[in-house]
């Protein structure tokens, strides 16, 4: 299952890696509190899906449960920790440590599901807000950090003026996964993947569906 | 355009909302270059998005562009302002004043789009980081405060396990709109809408798609 190819991987929609997220946080929940198994109706009810959709999912990995068991807590969660690659912690770099940056540098929530951010990078030094306990190096710094390390993930919150040229210098330095704060359009080649989070534009899809 | 009933607003994929939102900062950047016309093809490149979508996006509203023509920038732009409901600034509050919060309450991208954060609210005051600008109430005001700014919209930034209880008194209070930022599946009623933005999600799915 760890060794799916990168082709393998490409048919299966984005979407469904979302909810394996899902599937596999809710799994933690109730290892957490002593269950062995669980049906496909109750795990789906947990991650806020339809069952159907959660067999649909499951089914690209290959038949995981037994019809009437269900699904094993423990093996289904041993599962999807190595085809989401979280098996080991994964090393995260941050770029850009502005009031945003600082915050997720102290968010607590990515260790706990397998991301260490190991190190902070900005452009200028002196800005740095104080209690900021990671280690933050000059730009300068970062492409050879990136290859000694062999760090592959970056979480991106410079301003949008300076996003892109930032993101050249990611892609350069050999980061294949950029999740991007700042509100702009990122250009990278085919095989680096970039997720967008976009607050302003979150809060203006709320807006439109309110009243 | 501003009448869209509820109905009207609901047969239009929460996508397509999204990318409305694209379609009114690369609006907004092309106003403050100068530019008065754009044809679909531009407008859609700066916003990432193939020309075919942009038109079947459009569409949903009427026939906006001229024919040969494109679209007048200043008009698009309006008639998508409005679309979004962010013709006026929007107050919105946020709950769960932590590291994340505070980063949030201070982040100036918000005001930019036609939102403004205009209270904070947390269980506990004494452990409030310094240095944020905004009032932080105790979380026992936030109806009394919601109904009387006539609030629709809140950021929650509680931990997973408050989050629940939270949304049932923001929505007992009048919320329509939450932006989550809790990893959890929260439980609202049918006219209440929530976008979650769960970051550890964003970098397993990130490491999901790097090899």
């Amino acid at each position: 299952m760890e060794n799916l190819t990168s082709m393998e991987k490409s048919v299966i929609p984005r979407k469904t890696v979302y909810r394996l997220s899902l599937y596999h946080r809710s799994l933690q929940k109730l290892k957490n509190n002593g269950m062995k198994t669980v049906s496909s109706s109750a795990l789906a009810g947990a991650a806020g899906v339809k069952s159907t959709q959660l067999r649909k999912d499951l089914a690209y990995f290959g038949s995981l449960g037994t019809r009437g068991l269900g699904y094993s807590v423990e093996d289904l969660s041993k599962t999807l920790t190595a085809v989401l690659g979280t098996t080991h912690l994964q090393p995260v770099i941050l770029v850009g440590v502005g009031n945003l940056g600082a915050a997720l540098l102290d968010y607590q929530g990515f260790e706990r599901q397998g991301f260490e951010v190991i190190c902070g990078f900005d452009q200028d030094l002196d800005r740095i807000i104080e209690g900021v306990e990671i280690t933050v190096l000059g730009m300068e710094q970062m492409k050879a950090f990136v290859q000694e390390k062999e760090v592959k993930m970056a979480i991106l919150t410079v301003p949008g003026t300076a996003a892109q040229e930032v993101t050249n210098r990611l892609v350069e330095a050999g980061i294949q996964g950029i999740l991007n704060f700042a509100p702009t359009v990122l250009q990278v080649p085919e095989h680096v993947v970039v997720n967008n989070v976009d607050l302003a534009l979150e809060l203006e899809n709320l807006s439109y569906f309110i009243s």
